[in-house]
């Protein structure tokens, strides 16, 4: 990140106090929501917040800005990697109570999932379930953070599937896990902010051997968007030090579920198999 | 599961076609919400799918139950270790498309992380930050697919904290990580259906040992909840074969971050070392 | 473990400083080398301590035992389960300094490597290879401390073959890992004493499913080894509260190798390809 | 590697057949123990071999070499960073048959073994002991093939003591794991060629924030001995594409039976309580 975008964040803090009333929504807002307000215009900004097109260019004046379109370009640029841990903490609301905070983070949640549901590309979700359906070997990568959800994929693709390999560090390192990877296969990226880089070099490789690639992400500007046949977008803003990955996990149930109703008799004969064996080796707690 | 309950199920679906409407209103929203309907009296149940108390009587009767409220007992009790993996694939709606299961699924999880924050006890909620805070060691234990969000509200509170052990298997088992347990401890199970009993019985253990228990699980008669000091529900209701992390993990958001926010200072302090260790190793994708 | 058993090394313990200078000599040879003791007559016995036959049947005597043979049964029945750690600490040997343990213990595994060799039968060795070479899929399975040799020989199979799982905790439980294994599979167990009830569980249900077993293991009258087609003995003897797993990782070395040798051109092509992914992502230190 | 080094195995592998009778036993010799070769007179070569010193000296003049002291400067360079595995699989051994291979294998670990018991420094060893003993905290790091041995050291030193932290890749980085070691902590890193980078900038920014480093690895002057207070070697030769980690591994169970006859009664204890739940859920095998 250039010093220009750290500054961003640091000038409108400094400059609070200073602003109108009218001033301090639109500062507030694009704190919270930054990655929308990069994509907004000054009317649209301004209609969002409840004040006037021109409030948001002396806005952008206050805060040391050449016109709104500067201000613009500099939020484009700030969430192409998204803030430093630092920076987030410091950006974060102050609540006032515990619940305040609870409250919070779950309407945000849901507002996650609202606004991936809308914004879904229907034809790309149904692509991406053909995919997976056809390809004669499925790779999962996820790493940091995101490798929990990738390992939930992961769990649930090997119930249903004969061909999945979930690509995570052990013994050996990520790329021997991929390297016999070929154009008939498919590989899943899972990457939200911040993007790991391990994650983008292991599907550029894949990419280079002439995989298909299918990038679970949350922008068509990340890093391993621009490296995918599809790209299906989960939101995962969070006001705080986290972000969430509350909506890209409701994807990848949705993923499991559309994928496990085509192969409905094969994995009803497969759980039957299962029930036995967790029943006989006390997998689960039973009924008294 | 005994054989009445695996009945109950097959019961509804070989009667289906033969109710009446009104009772295939309410057999429908069985399925769909069968652990909700197992606390409604037959008077609410009917006012929630919009028939007559006493066509729900009958609807009863014609599963052969004598009386709703044998019915109710009935339901009661799949609740509690929930449905098998083939019962659930066979009780799966059949969706007409695979968008049709995305909107499904996503508005599904918007509901359980609504019906989590309408139905959570805000004092409970502080009582687990106080109690994390104050702990002299936190194990957290989390089991199969709930491993997924235990390593993640395990990573997270690591960055936070200095005393956080989290179980998970290895070359060692779960038990000798967490022989060392005492009473000045906190243990924080994760544990949602089908419920692992691994985890039941390390809880347990944990519980002779005197440490302080916090649940965090889907229902206050599940498991772990007999065992547990304070327990924090959360929704994981998926009217299909899987059943849904999406909610505990916002409330897991909800912990970290409010947390996060009590430890503020302490935690930009230690982001700063750790920016600089991510940016030395290139861990992350930096912008262009 | 019985009563009788436990007493065993007990009453050797309690009765030592009263036995006859011979008898002592008797007594820490078997503390020793119990193993190999309670395969032994009394002649032989003898012999390798350098006492004669009656001094051995004496010694059978005035531990309480009516005749030698009782001894040695009650020797055989202890190696079955070998001892518990709690008896391993009391019977270990006092040590003068930190490098008497060292060169007690290097020259141990130096003794388990040697006997190893001396024992094995080269026609199973060649047999195991060949059904490595030849079988669908090979699965291995070891568990708690087994586990760290086993990840060493997936490691490297998965380096010269396409079609190795290594069968280990995480968010699937074992038996799910292994539930598609089938006639056509070669499944490798790994098991030292204290011998793991689940790495039985797991062999004993592939074998239920018809695959071929090959235990790597300790003794033919070890667990797994009564489940197998072809057992590979590698001794595991440490004076102390470890057990050794030093001459089963030179075997595992030697069964890589010899795959290897088998495989020489196409691993050649294959490394040729990873020294490029590793130079290319900085894996290895390269020289100054 | 540069072209030079690349090119003297190729060389000495080209030239063999035109090679005297004499230079084809040098040629040998240092194929098979090139690290040892590398620091020979060549008189000493010669001795070893059984030929004289003047057969060397044209031996290297054969090879291209403008007398002994250039090749043996070349072999030097060669070791740091040993072979790559192509290199190897070629310079590989023909063998007669898979037990020839198991033959030399077990043998060549014996050695390894033994010249790791010759060559230790008793005073480091104890050394090592006592800081393990002394140490606030505890980190294990061994990444790559060397993890196997890293879980079974951290899985024994965890049940020993209450201080240990095994570095290993997971959700988090390894990085985030070591990032609050202090001056008062003891960071014991295992590496053995091919190096792994990663252990060695983990070493290195340990030792940054002042801990003590002891290093376990195959020679004084490998990436990770430049930078340890404490080194412990163990030869880890093999005449093939594997390195073998059986002498580090024999050398890990004398580290973990010196300390443990340190803490004799507080394992005790410990193991007994450990014993008491291994029962209670079945770990083992019991005996019939």
């Amino acid at each position: 990140m250039n010093e220009e975008n750290k500054d961003l964040i640091r000038t409108i803090k400094q400059n609070f106090t200073k602003l109108s009333k009218g001033q301090k929504l639109i500062a507030q807002f694009i704190m919270d929501n930054y990655d929308k307000a990069a994509f907004m215009t000054a009317s649209k900004l301004g209609d969002k917040v409840g004040v006037s097109e021109s409030t948001v260019v002396r806005f952008a004046g206050a805060l040391g800005f050449d016109g709104y379109p500067k201000l613009q370009k500099s939020l484009q640029e700030l969430i192409k990697t998204k803030l430093t841990t630092v920076q987030r903490v410091e950006m974060s609301q102050d609540y006032s109570s515990d619940f305040e905070v609870l409250n919070k983070i779950l309407k945000s949640d849901i507002d996650n999932i609202r606004n991936t549901l809308e914004d879904i590309n229907p034809k790309a979700f149904e692509d991406v379930i053909d995919k997976i359906a056809s390809a004669k070997k499925i790779y999962i990568v996820g790493l940091r953070t995101s490798s929990a959800i990738a390992d939930y994929l992961g769990f649930y693709l090997n119930l249903i599937l004969d061909n999945v390999v979930l690509v995570n560090y052990g013994i050996s390192d990520v790329f021997e896990q991929i390297i016999k990877v070929s154009e008939e296969d498919l590989v899943i990226g899972i990457s939200f902010p911040r993007y790991s880089k391990k994650t983008y070099e292991i599907l550029e490789f894949a990419k280079k051997q002439g995989a298909t690639i299918v990038a679970l992400t949350d922008s068509h500007i990340s890093p391993i968007a621009t490296l995918s046949d599809n790209t299906l977008l989960a939101k995962s803003n969070m006001a705080s030090f986290v972000d969430s990955l509350v909506a890209p996990l409701s994807l990848i149930n949705a993923l499991i579920v559309a994928l496990g109703m085509r192969e409905k008799d094969k994995i009803k004969g497969y759980f039957d198999k299962l029930e036995h064996v967790w029943k006989d080796f006390n997998i689960y707690e039973e009924q008294a």
